[in-house]
Protein backbone atom coordinates (compact mmCIF):
# COMPACT_ATOMS: atom_id res chain seq x y z
CA UNK A 1 0.00 0.00 0.00
CA UNK A 2 2.67 2.64 1.56
CA UNK A 3 6.23 3.42 1.15
CA UNK A 4 7.49 4.74 4.12
CA UNK A 5 5.46 4.82 7.05
CA UNK A 6 6.36 6.93 10.40
CA UNK A 7 4.91 6.20 13.29
CA UNK A 8 5.43 8.92 16.22
CA UNK A 9 5.43 7.27 19.22
CA UNK A 10 6.44 3.42 19.20
CA UNK A 11 4.66 1.84 22.21
CA UNK A 12 1.92 -0.91 22.20
CA UNK A 13 0.17 0.71 19.82
CA UNK A 14 2.56 2.19 17.43
CA UNK A 15 4.89 -0.91 17.80
CA UNK A 16 1.65 -3.31 17.36
CA UNK A 17 0.98 -0.95 13.55
CA UNK A 18 4.50 -1.81 12.83
CA UNK A 19 4.76 -4.95 13.43
CA UNK A 20 1.12 -5.44 11.32
CA UNK A 21 2.37 -3.64 9.15
CA UNK A 22 5.65 -5.32 8.45
CA UNK A 23 3.75 -8.71 8.47
CA UNK A 24 1.39 -8.01 5.83
CA UNK A 25 3.77 -6.38 3.38
CA UNK A 26 1.78 -2.85 3.36
CA UNK A 27 4.96 -0.44 3.20
CA UNK A 28 8.57 -1.15 2.45
CA UNK A 29 10.02 1.00 4.82
CA UNK A 30 9.06 2.08 9.00
CA UNK A 31 10.60 4.73 10.34
CA UNK A 32 9.79 4.92 14.44
CA UNK A 33 10.28 8.52 16.95
CA UNK A 34 9.81 7.93 20.21
CA UNK A 35 10.69 10.57 23.33
CA UNK A 36 11.76 7.29 25.60
CA UNK A 37 15.42 6.37 24.14
CA UNK A 38 15.49 3.19 25.34
CA UNK A 39 12.13 2.09 23.71
CA UNK A 40 13.01 3.36 20.63
CA UNK A 41 16.68 1.98 20.88
CA UNK A 42 14.38 -1.73 21.60
CA UNK A 43 11.93 -0.59 18.87
CA UNK A 44 15.16 -0.53 16.25
CA UNK A 45 17.07 -3.91 17.98
CA UNK A 46 14.06 -5.78 18.00
CA UNK A 47 13.51 -4.84 14.25
CA UNK A 48 9.97 -3.91 15.07
CA UNK A 49 11.13 -0.35 12.98
CA UNK A 50 13.66 -0.01 10.31
CA UNK A 51 14.95 3.70 11.45
CA UNK A 52 14.79 6.00 14.22
CA UNK A 53 14.57 9.21 14.05
CA UNK A 54 15.51 11.82 16.54
CA UNK A 55 13.17 15.31 15.94
CA UNK A 56 9.48 14.88 14.51
CA UNK A 57 10.18 17.66 12.28
CA UNK A 58 12.58 15.50 10.13
CA UNK A 59 8.89 13.99 9.11
CA UNK A 60 8.36 15.66 5.55
CA UNK A 61 6.49 14.28 2.12
CA UNK A 62 8.88 11.52 1.84
CA UNK A 63 6.39 9.85 3.80
CA UNK A 64 2.97 7.85 2.70
CA UNK A 65 2.09 8.18 6.33
CA UNK A 66 2.28 8.98 9.37
CA UNK A 67 1.11 7.88 12.58
CA UNK A 68 0.56 10.00 15.97
CA UNK A 69 0.06 7.19 18.54
CA UNK A 70 1.14 9.41 21.52
CA UNK A 71 -0.93 9.87 24.32
CA UNK A 72 -4.17 12.37 23.29
CA UNK A 73 -2.01 15.25 25.60
CA UNK A 74 1.18 15.55 23.26
CA UNK A 75 -1.14 15.82 20.22
CA UNK A 76 -0.77 19.75 19.54
CA UNK A 77 2.93 19.81 20.07
CA UNK A 78 3.20 17.12 17.77
CA UNK A 79 1.20 19.18 15.31
CA UNK A 80 3.18 21.89 15.82
CA UNK A 81 6.32 19.63 15.06
CA UNK A 82 4.84 18.40 11.82
CA UNK A 83 3.13 21.50 10.20
CA UNK A 84 6.90 22.85 9.56
CA UNK A 85 7.53 19.77 6.86
CA UNK A 86 3.14 19.01 6.43
CA UNK A 87 2.85 17.43 3.29
CA UNK A 88 -0.48 17.59 1.06
CA UNK A 89 0.89 14.15 -0.24
CA UNK A 90 1.06 12.70 3.03
CA UNK A 91 -1.80 11.52 4.60
CA UNK A 92 -1.64 11.28 8.58
CA UNK A 93 -3.94 10.33 11.19
CA UNK A 94 -3.91 9.39 14.68
CA UNK A 95 -4.48 6.40 17.38
CA UNK A 96 -5.70 8.73 20.18
CA UNK A 97 -8.57 7.62 22.41
CA UNK A 98 -10.12 10.68 22.20
CA UNK A 99 -11.30 12.34 19.30
CA UNK A 100 -12.61 15.92 19.79
CA UNK A 101 -9.20 17.37 21.33
CA UNK A 102 -7.48 15.89 18.57
CA UNK A 103 -9.85 17.80 15.95
CA UNK A 104 -9.40 20.84 18.56
CA UNK A 105 -5.36 20.39 19.06
CA UNK A 106 -5.35 19.97 14.76
CA UNK A 107 -7.56 23.50 13.70
CA UNK A 108 -5.77 25.19 16.25
CA UNK A 109 -2.23 24.18 14.62
CA UNK A 110 -3.16 24.77 11.46
CA UNK A 111 -6.28 27.26 11.34
CA UNK A 112 -8.27 24.57 10.08
CA UNK A 113 -8.25 20.70 10.29
CA UNK A 114 -6.42 19.88 7.28
CA UNK A 115 -7.69 17.39 4.81
CA UNK A 116 -5.06 15.28 4.84
CA UNK A 117 -5.47 14.01 8.77
CA UNK A 118 -7.59 11.48 9.80
CA UNK A 119 -8.71 11.18 12.76
CA UNK A 120 -8.62 7.37 14.40
CA UNK A 121 -9.11 5.04 16.95
CA UNK A 122 -8.23 1.60 17.25
CA UNK A 123 -10.33 0.21 20.01
CA UNK A 124 -6.82 -2.66 21.60
CA UNK A 125 -4.43 -1.90 23.94
CA UNK A 126 -4.25 -3.96 27.15
CA UNK A 127 -2.57 -2.83 30.43
CA UNK A 128 0.59 -3.39 29.02
CA UNK A 129 2.82 -0.41 27.25
CA UNK A 130 5.94 0.14 25.49
CA UNK A 131 7.37 -1.40 22.33
CA UNK A 132 7.85 -4.76 23.80
CA UNK A 133 4.32 -5.72 24.41
CA UNK A 134 3.88 -5.20 20.70
CA UNK A 135 2.20 -7.19 18.58
CA UNK A 136 1.11 -7.94 15.26
CA UNK A 137 -2.18 -9.73 16.32
CA UNK A 138 -3.03 -6.57 18.38
CA UNK A 139 -5.68 -5.25 15.46
CA UNK A 140 -6.91 -8.80 14.66
CA UNK A 141 -11.00 -8.59 14.54
CA UNK A 142 -10.52 -5.35 16.62
CA UNK A 143 -12.48 -2.47 16.35
CA UNK A 144 -10.88 0.80 14.55
CA UNK A 145 -13.29 3.62 14.31
CA UNK A 146 -12.46 6.71 12.71
CA UNK A 147 -13.87 10.35 12.48
CA UNK A 148 -12.87 12.39 9.76
CA UNK A 149 -14.90 15.47 9.36
CA UNK A 150 -16.39 17.66 6.95
CA UNK A 151 -13.34 19.27 5.82
CA UNK A 152 -11.35 15.76 5.41
CA UNK A 153 -10.34 14.09 2.26
CA UNK A 154 -12.22 11.06 1.15
CA UNK A 155 -9.55 8.93 -0.17
CA UNK A 156 -7.23 9.78 2.62
CA UNK A 157 -10.23 8.44 4.71
CA UNK A 158 -9.86 5.80 2.52
CA UNK A 159 -6.39 4.59 2.87
CA UNK A 160 -6.70 4.66 6.31
CA UNK A 161 -9.43 2.12 6.45
CA UNK A 162 -7.37 0.38 4.36
CA UNK A 163 -3.92 0.12 6.33
CA UNK A 164 -6.14 -1.02 9.26
CA UNK A 165 -8.63 -3.49 6.74
CA UNK A 166 -5.20 -5.18 6.16
CA UNK A 167 -3.79 -5.58 9.88
CA UNK A 168 -7.07 -7.67 10.15
CA UNK A 169 -9.10 -4.70 11.73
CA UNK A 170 -12.78 -3.88 11.42
CA UNK A 171 -13.17 -0.17 10.41
CA UNK A 172 -16.17 2.07 11.56
CA UNK A 173 -17.04 5.89 10.69
CA UNK A 174 -18.66 7.77 13.89
CA UNK A 175 -19.05 11.55 14.23
CA UNK A 176 -16.20 12.74 16.71
CA UNK A 177 -18.53 13.81 19.22
CA UNK A 178 -20.68 10.54 19.33
CA UNK A 179 -16.93 8.95 19.47
CA UNK A 180 -16.48 10.76 22.78
CA UNK A 181 -19.61 10.13 24.31
CA UNK A 182 -19.40 6.52 23.75
CA UNK A 183 -16.38 6.14 25.01
CA UNK A 184 -16.43 8.30 28.28
CA UNK A 185 -19.47 5.71 28.93
CA UNK A 186 -17.62 2.54 27.77
CA UNK A 187 -14.15 3.34 28.13
CA UNK A 188 -13.24 6.26 30.59
CA UNK A 189 -16.04 5.99 33.16
CA UNK A 190 -14.90 2.23 33.58
CA UNK A 191 -10.85 3.23 33.90
CA UNK A 192 -11.89 5.79 36.43
CA UNK A 193 -13.99 4.03 38.64
CA UNK A 194 -11.12 1.29 38.58
CA UNK A 195 -8.47 3.62 39.46
CA UNK A 196 -10.60 5.52 42.11
CA UNK A 197 -11.67 2.20 43.87
CA UNK A 198 -8.55 0.47 44.06
CA UNK A 199 -6.96 3.73 44.95
CA UNK A 200 -9.23 3.95 47.83
CA UNK A 201 -8.40 0.44 49.49
CA UNK A 202 -4.99 0.63 48.89
CA UNK A 203 -5.01 3.62 51.48
CA UNK A 204 -7.25 1.16 53.61
CA UNK A 205 -4.77 -0.08 57.21
CA UNK A 206 -6.11 -3.89 55.70
CA UNK A 207 -4.79 -2.82 52.35
CA UNK A 208 -2.04 -5.84 52.19
CA UNK A 209 -5.14 -8.43 53.39
CA UNK A 210 -7.57 -6.76 51.01
CA UNK A 211 -5.11 -7.39 48.37
CA UNK A 212 -3.58 -10.69 49.42
CA UNK A 213 -7.59 -12.05 49.42
CA UNK A 214 -8.16 -10.23 46.19
CA UNK A 215 -9.83 -12.75 44.36
CA UNK A 216 -12.60 -12.19 41.75
CA UNK A 217 -14.13 -8.57 42.41
CA UNK A 218 -10.83 -6.20 43.47
CA UNK A 219 -8.62 -8.33 41.25
CA UNK A 220 -10.48 -7.52 37.85
CA UNK A 221 -10.65 -3.90 38.76
CA UNK A 222 -6.58 -3.63 40.07
CA UNK A 223 -5.85 -4.81 36.33
CA UNK A 224 -7.60 -2.38 34.93
CA UNK A 225 -5.97 0.00 37.02
CA UNK A 226 -2.49 -0.93 36.00
CA UNK A 227 -3.34 0.69 32.63
CA UNK A 228 -0.44 3.57 31.67
CA UNK A 229 -1.56 6.27 34.29
CA UNK A 230 -0.08 9.25 31.91
CA UNK A 231 -2.22 7.60 29.00
CA UNK A 232 -4.95 8.24 31.10
CA UNK A 233 -4.68 11.39 32.64
CA UNK A 234 -4.93 12.69 28.89
CA UNK A 235 -7.44 10.79 28.01
CA UNK A 236 -9.52 12.04 31.32
CA UNK A 237 -8.57 15.70 30.97
CA UNK A 238 -9.12 15.74 27.15
CA UNK A 239 -12.85 14.10 27.70
CA UNK A 240 -13.54 15.64 31.14
CA UNK A 241 -16.71 17.36 31.02
CA UNK A 242 -18.43 14.02 29.26
CA UNK A 243 -16.27 12.16 32.22
CA UNK A 244 -17.70 14.41 34.67
CA UNK A 245 -21.22 14.25 33.99
CA UNK A 246 -20.96 10.27 34.12
CA UNK A 247 -19.14 10.37 37.32
CA UNK A 248 -21.78 12.60 38.33
CA UNK A 249 -24.64 9.98 36.73
CA UNK A 250 -23.07 6.89 39.05
CA UNK A 251 -22.67 8.65 42.49
CA UNK A 252 -26.74 9.09 41.76
CA UNK A 253 -26.87 5.45 41.49
CA UNK A 254 -24.70 4.79 43.91
CA UNK A 255 -26.68 6.80 46.50
CA UNK A 256 -29.68 5.20 45.36
CA UNK A 257 -27.86 1.86 46.15
CA UNK A 258 -27.36 2.41 49.52
CA UNK A 259 -30.85 3.72 49.82
CA UNK A 260 -31.84 0.70 48.80
CA UNK A 261 -29.47 -1.47 51.08
CA UNK A 262 -30.04 1.17 53.92
CA UNK A 263 -34.28 0.21 53.94
CA UNK A 264 -34.00 -3.66 53.19
CA UNK A 265 -35.32 -3.46 49.68
CA UNK A 266 -34.61 -6.72 48.47
CA UNK A 267 -36.48 -6.82 45.61
CA UNK A 268 -35.13 -3.47 43.97
CA UNK A 269 -32.14 -4.42 44.93
CA UNK A 270 -32.07 -7.66 42.91
CA UNK A 271 -33.81 -5.79 40.16
CA UNK A 272 -30.68 -3.94 39.68
CA UNK A 273 -28.29 -6.94 39.69
CA UNK A 274 -30.52 -8.80 37.25
CA UNK A 275 -30.43 -6.37 34.72
CA UNK A 276 -26.63 -5.96 34.74
CA UNK A 277 -26.72 -9.35 34.42
CA UNK A 278 -29.24 -9.28 31.04
CA UNK A 279 -26.59 -6.15 29.83
CA UNK A 280 -23.90 -8.98 29.95
CA UNK A 281 -25.77 -11.40 28.25
CA UNK A 282 -27.16 -8.97 25.26
CA UNK A 283 -23.45 -8.26 25.18
CA UNK A 284 -22.41 -11.77 24.73
CA UNK A 285 -24.90 -12.23 22.10
CA UNK A 286 -23.76 -9.61 19.86
CA UNK A 287 -20.40 -10.20 20.52
CA UNK A 288 -20.70 -13.62 19.00
CA UNK A 289 -23.76 -12.44 16.09
CA UNK A 290 -20.67 -10.82 14.71
CA UNK B 1 -11.09 -38.92 55.67
CA UNK B 2 -14.72 -39.16 55.99
CA UNK B 3 -17.89 -41.84 54.97
CA UNK B 4 -20.82 -40.42 54.12
CA UNK B 5 -20.71 -36.17 53.24
CA UNK B 6 -23.91 -34.29 52.48
CA UNK B 7 -23.99 -31.08 50.37
CA UNK B 8 -26.82 -28.50 50.80
CA UNK B 9 -26.74 -26.86 47.20
CA UNK B 10 -25.41 -28.47 44.26
CA UNK B 11 -23.94 -25.76 42.87
CA UNK B 12 -20.64 -24.19 41.26
CA UNK B 13 -19.39 -23.85 45.10
CA UNK B 14 -21.33 -27.48 46.46
CA UNK B 15 -20.64 -29.20 43.16
CA UNK B 16 -16.91 -28.47 42.97
CA UNK B 17 -16.62 -29.71 46.55
CA UNK B 18 -18.48 -32.87 45.41
CA UNK B 19 -15.74 -33.20 42.44
CA UNK B 20 -12.59 -32.77 44.28
CA UNK B 21 -13.86 -35.30 47.63
CA UNK B 22 -14.37 -37.67 44.74
CA UNK B 23 -10.90 -36.55 42.74
CA UNK B 24 -9.26 -36.68 46.19
CA UNK B 25 -11.31 -39.69 47.47
CA UNK B 26 -11.76 -37.66 50.64
CA UNK B 27 -14.85 -39.64 51.29
CA UNK B 28 -16.88 -43.38 50.59
CA UNK B 29 -20.44 -41.40 49.41
CA UNK B 30 -21.91 -38.06 48.55
CA UNK B 31 -24.88 -37.22 49.14
CA UNK B 32 -26.43 -33.83 47.36
CA UNK B 33 -29.69 -31.86 48.17
CA UNK B 34 -30.89 -29.00 45.92
CA UNK B 35 -33.96 -26.52 45.73
CA UNK B 36 -33.34 -26.69 41.88
CA UNK B 37 -34.73 -29.92 40.92
CA UNK B 38 -33.12 -30.12 36.99
CA UNK B 39 -30.26 -29.12 38.65
CA UNK B 40 -30.34 -31.77 41.37
CA UNK B 41 -30.85 -34.37 38.76
CA UNK B 42 -28.02 -33.38 36.20
CA UNK B 43 -25.45 -33.87 39.34
CA UNK B 44 -26.27 -37.26 40.06
CA UNK B 45 -26.84 -38.07 35.89
CA UNK B 46 -23.11 -36.62 35.55
CA UNK B 47 -21.97 -38.46 38.68
CA UNK B 48 -21.07 -35.53 40.93
CA UNK B 49 -23.30 -36.90 43.33
CA UNK B 50 -23.87 -40.66 44.26
CA UNK B 51 -27.32 -39.89 46.05
CA UNK B 52 -29.74 -37.16 45.56
CA UNK B 53 -32.31 -36.61 48.79
CA UNK B 54 -35.73 -34.72 49.07
CA UNK B 55 -35.93 -33.34 52.13
CA UNK B 56 -33.16 -31.36 54.48
CA UNK B 57 -34.69 -33.36 57.62
CA UNK B 58 -33.59 -36.28 56.05
CA UNK B 59 -29.80 -35.82 56.54
CA UNK B 60 -28.74 -36.90 60.24
CA UNK B 61 -26.07 -38.69 62.47
CA UNK B 62 -25.26 -41.00 59.34
CA UNK B 63 -23.31 -37.96 58.04
CA UNK B 64 -19.35 -37.75 58.70
CA UNK B 65 -19.74 -34.00 56.73
CA UNK B 66 -22.50 -32.03 56.17
CA UNK B 67 -21.70 -28.45 54.36
CA UNK B 68 -23.75 -25.88 53.43
CA UNK B 69 -23.32 -24.61 50.24
CA UNK B 70 -26.58 -22.63 49.57
CA UNK B 71 -26.74 -18.66 49.15
CA UNK B 72 -25.97 -16.97 52.49
CA UNK B 73 -29.82 -15.52 52.85
CA UNK B 74 -31.26 -19.14 52.95
CA UNK B 75 -28.75 -20.76 56.06
CA UNK B 76 -31.18 -19.88 58.79
CA UNK B 77 -33.83 -21.73 57.07
CA UNK B 78 -31.61 -24.29 56.45
CA UNK B 79 -29.96 -24.65 60.13
CA UNK B 80 -33.84 -25.23 61.38
CA UNK B 81 -34.54 -28.08 59.23
CA UNK B 82 -31.22 -29.53 59.75
CA UNK B 83 -31.94 -28.87 63.76
CA UNK B 84 -34.37 -31.88 64.02
CA UNK B 85 -31.68 -34.59 62.93
CA UNK B 86 -28.54 -32.67 64.24
CA UNK B 87 -26.41 -35.04 65.51
CA UNK B 88 -23.37 -34.00 67.85
CA UNK B 89 -20.90 -36.99 65.74
CA UNK B 90 -21.63 -34.75 62.84
CA UNK B 91 -19.32 -32.05 61.51
CA UNK B 92 -21.11 -29.13 59.85
CA UNK B 93 -19.54 -26.58 57.76
CA UNK B 94 -20.77 -24.02 55.28
CA UNK B 95 -19.33 -21.99 52.44
CA UNK B 96 -21.01 -18.55 52.76
CA UNK B 97 -19.24 -15.58 51.37
CA UNK B 98 -20.24 -13.63 54.83
CA UNK B 99 -19.44 -14.89 58.01
CA UNK B 100 -21.08 -12.82 60.89
CA UNK B 101 -25.18 -13.54 59.29
CA UNK B 102 -24.23 -17.16 59.37
CA UNK B 103 -23.33 -17.37 62.78
CA UNK B 104 -26.04 -15.08 64.21
CA UNK B 105 -28.66 -17.06 62.17
CA UNK B 106 -26.85 -20.72 64.06
CA UNK B 107 -27.22 -18.68 67.60
CA UNK B 108 -30.74 -17.74 66.67
CA UNK B 109 -31.90 -21.51 65.84
CA UNK B 110 -29.69 -23.20 68.30
CA UNK B 111 -29.52 -20.79 71.07
CA UNK B 112 -26.30 -20.46 70.99
CA UNK B 113 -23.46 -21.59 68.61
CA UNK B 114 -23.11 -25.30 68.16
CA UNK B 115 -19.63 -26.68 68.77
CA UNK B 116 -19.47 -29.10 65.50
CA UNK B 117 -20.19 -25.94 62.76
CA UNK B 118 -18.10 -25.06 61.29
CA UNK B 119 -18.21 -21.13 59.49
CA UNK B 120 -15.90 -21.12 55.91
CA UNK B 121 -15.78 -19.39 52.90
CA UNK B 122 -13.78 -20.99 50.12
CA UNK B 123 -12.37 -17.78 47.99
CA UNK B 124 -13.01 -19.30 44.64
CA UNK B 125 -15.78 -19.06 42.15
CA UNK B 126 -16.60 -17.45 39.01
CA UNK B 127 -19.46 -15.79 37.15
CA UNK B 128 -20.86 -19.19 36.15
CA UNK B 129 -22.57 -20.83 38.31
CA UNK B 130 -24.80 -24.36 38.48
CA UNK B 131 -23.53 -27.79 38.58
CA UNK B 132 -22.34 -28.04 35.31
CA UNK B 133 -19.71 -25.66 35.82
CA UNK B 134 -18.42 -27.52 38.77
CA UNK B 135 -14.84 -28.89 38.83
CA UNK B 136 -12.46 -30.58 40.98
CA UNK B 137 -9.78 -28.23 40.32
CA UNK B 138 -11.80 -25.03 41.44
CA UNK B 139 -10.13 -24.98 45.15
CA UNK B 140 -6.94 -25.92 43.86
CA UNK B 141 -4.29 -23.31 45.37
CA UNK B 142 -7.33 -21.15 46.39
CA UNK B 143 -7.62 -20.03 49.45
CA UNK B 144 -10.31 -20.74 52.31
CA UNK B 145 -11.05 -19.00 55.42
CA UNK B 146 -12.48 -20.49 58.26
CA UNK B 147 -14.02 -18.54 61.17
CA UNK B 148 -14.21 -20.01 64.32
CA UNK B 149 -15.99 -18.81 67.36
CA UNK B 150 -14.77 -19.32 70.85
CA UNK B 151 -17.38 -22.46 71.55
CA UNK B 152 -16.23 -24.05 68.35
CA UNK B 153 -14.81 -27.50 68.83
CA UNK B 154 -10.90 -27.46 67.87
CA UNK B 155 -11.51 -31.16 66.15
CA UNK B 156 -13.93 -29.90 64.35
CA UNK B 157 -11.87 -27.08 62.68
CA UNK B 158 -9.26 -29.47 62.19
CA UNK B 159 -10.90 -31.90 60.24
CA UNK B 160 -12.77 -29.74 58.43
CA UNK B 161 -9.08 -27.40 57.47
CA UNK B 162 -7.88 -31.11 56.58
CA UNK B 163 -10.58 -31.39 54.32
CA UNK B 164 -9.91 -28.52 52.07
CA UNK B 165 -5.99 -29.01 52.49
CA UNK B 166 -6.52 -32.27 50.79
CA UNK B 167 -8.92 -30.28 47.89
CA UNK B 168 -5.81 -28.17 47.26
CA UNK B 169 -6.86 -25.26 49.17
CA UNK B 170 -4.82 -23.05 51.73
CA UNK B 171 -6.41 -22.52 54.85
CA UNK B 172 -6.76 -19.71 57.05
CA UNK B 173 -8.11 -19.05 60.28
CA UNK B 174 -10.12 -15.60 60.72
CA UNK B 175 -12.18 -13.48 63.31
CA UNK B 176 -15.59 -13.62 62.02
CA UNK B 177 -16.31 -9.99 62.13
CA UNK B 178 -12.64 -9.32 60.36
CA UNK B 179 -13.77 -11.81 57.54
CA UNK B 180 -16.68 -9.37 57.20
CA UNK B 181 -14.94 -6.19 56.76
CA UNK B 182 -12.38 -7.71 54.17
CA UNK B 183 -14.54 -9.16 51.77
CA UNK B 184 -16.43 -6.09 51.94
CA UNK B 185 -13.89 -4.35 50.23
CA UNK B 186 -12.17 -6.60 47.93
CA UNK B 187 -15.04 -8.65 47.01
CA UNK B 188 -18.39 -7.43 48.09
CA UNK B 189 -18.16 -3.67 47.34
CA UNK B 190 -16.42 -4.01 43.94
CA UNK B 191 -18.97 -6.71 42.59
CA UNK B 192 -21.90 -3.51 43.54
CA UNK B 193 -19.54 -1.08 41.85
CA UNK B 194 -19.82 -3.62 38.98
CA UNK B 195 -23.34 -3.92 39.08
CA UNK B 196 -24.62 -0.45 39.47
CA UNK B 197 -21.85 0.71 36.34
CA UNK B 198 -23.43 -1.89 34.40
CA UNK B 199 -27.02 -1.34 35.36
CA UNK B 200 -26.36 2.46 34.91
CA UNK B 201 -24.95 2.35 31.45
CA UNK B 202 -27.27 -0.74 30.21
CA UNK B 203 -30.36 1.85 30.80
CA UNK B 204 -28.93 4.69 28.71
CA UNK B 205 -30.17 5.64 25.07
CA UNK B 206 -26.34 4.58 23.25
CA UNK B 207 -26.68 1.11 25.44
CA UNK B 208 -26.10 -0.57 21.97
CA UNK B 209 -22.98 1.09 21.07
CA UNK B 210 -21.70 1.16 24.69
CA UNK B 211 -21.77 -2.31 24.55
CA UNK B 212 -20.91 -2.94 20.70
CA UNK B 213 -17.45 -1.20 21.59
CA UNK B 214 -17.22 -2.45 25.24
CA UNK B 215 -13.31 -3.40 24.68
CA UNK B 216 -10.69 -3.30 27.93
CA UNK B 217 -13.22 -1.19 30.42
CA UNK B 218 -16.89 -1.64 30.77
CA UNK B 219 -16.27 -5.52 29.25
CA UNK B 220 -14.58 -6.60 32.52
CA UNK B 221 -17.44 -4.84 34.44
CA UNK B 222 -19.87 -6.52 32.87
CA UNK B 223 -18.29 -10.32 33.50
CA UNK B 224 -17.89 -9.35 37.54
CA UNK B 225 -21.60 -7.95 36.86
CA UNK B 226 -22.84 -11.24 35.42
CA UNK B 227 -22.40 -13.18 38.48
CA UNK B 228 -25.27 -14.73 40.09
CA UNK B 229 -28.05 -11.80 40.94
CA UNK B 230 -29.64 -14.19 43.96
CA UNK B 231 -26.19 -15.06 45.67
CA UNK B 232 -25.23 -11.04 45.06
CA UNK B 233 -28.44 -9.92 46.83
CA UNK B 234 -28.04 -12.29 49.79
CA UNK B 235 -24.60 -11.67 50.22
CA UNK B 236 -25.43 -7.27 50.11
CA UNK B 237 -28.12 -7.54 52.49
CA UNK B 238 -26.36 -10.10 54.91
CA UNK B 239 -23.11 -7.78 55.25
CA UNK B 240 -25.19 -3.99 54.23
CA UNK B 241 -24.11 -2.60 57.22
CA UNK B 242 -20.21 -2.79 56.22
CA UNK B 243 -21.01 -2.83 52.71
CA UNK B 244 -23.26 0.71 52.64
CA UNK B 245 -19.70 2.63 54.59
CA UNK B 246 -17.80 1.49 51.93
CA UNK B 247 -19.96 2.66 49.29
CA UNK B 248 -20.45 5.70 50.99
CA UNK B 249 -16.55 6.21 51.13
CA UNK B 250 -16.07 5.41 47.73
CA UNK B 251 -18.97 8.28 46.83
CA UNK B 252 -16.92 10.86 48.54
CA UNK B 253 -14.03 9.24 46.59
CA UNK B 254 -15.80 10.05 42.95
CA UNK B 255 -16.51 13.38 44.75
CA UNK B 256 -13.03 13.96 44.90
CA UNK B 257 -12.23 12.67 41.47
CA UNK B 258 -14.61 15.36 39.46
CA UNK B 259 -13.31 18.54 42.08
CA UNK B 260 -9.84 17.42 40.78
CA UNK B 261 -11.24 17.34 36.99
CA UNK B 262 -13.33 20.17 37.49
CA UNK B 263 -9.94 21.94 38.49
CA UNK B 264 -7.71 20.33 35.91
CA UNK B 265 -5.67 19.30 38.44
CA UNK B 266 -2.98 17.35 36.60
CA UNK B 267 -1.05 16.24 39.50
CA UNK B 268 -3.56 15.01 42.27
CA UNK B 269 -5.81 12.96 39.29
CA UNK B 270 -1.94 11.29 38.05
CA UNK B 271 -0.93 10.66 41.59
CA UNK B 272 -4.43 8.40 42.22
CA UNK B 273 -3.75 6.83 39.02
CA UNK B 274 -0.09 6.08 39.95
CA UNK B 275 -0.97 4.76 43.36
CA UNK B 276 -3.72 2.60 41.70
CA UNK B 277 -1.31 1.18 39.54
CA UNK B 278 1.55 1.05 42.60
CA UNK B 279 -1.69 -1.11 44.38
CA UNK B 280 -1.69 -3.87 41.57
CA UNK B 281 2.12 -3.94 41.39
CA UNK B 282 2.32 -5.04 45.05
CA UNK B 283 -0.61 -7.31 44.67
CA UNK B 284 1.20 -9.12 41.90
CA UNK B 285 4.46 -9.04 43.68
CA UNK B 286 2.68 -10.56 46.87
CA UNK B 287 0.53 -13.07 44.25
CA UNK B 288 3.77 -13.88 43.06
CA UNK B 289 5.82 -14.78 46.56
CA UNK B 290 3.56 -17.21 47.43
Amino acid sequence: VFDRVGILGVGLIGGSVACAARKYKLCREIVGIDQDRNNLLAAVESGVIDIALEDVRQIDGTFDLVLLATPVGSMGELLVNLKRNWSSSTVYSDSGSTKLNVIRAAKLVFGRMPANFVPGHPIAGSEQSGVAAASPHLYQNKRVILTPVAETDRKAVALVEEFWQKMGARVSIMEPAHHDDIFAATSHLPHVVAFSLVDMLGRKDEKDEILKYAAGGFKDFTRLASSDPKMWLDICLANRERIMSLIEDFRKELTLINEILDRNEADKLFAIFQSAKTARQRFLEQYELE
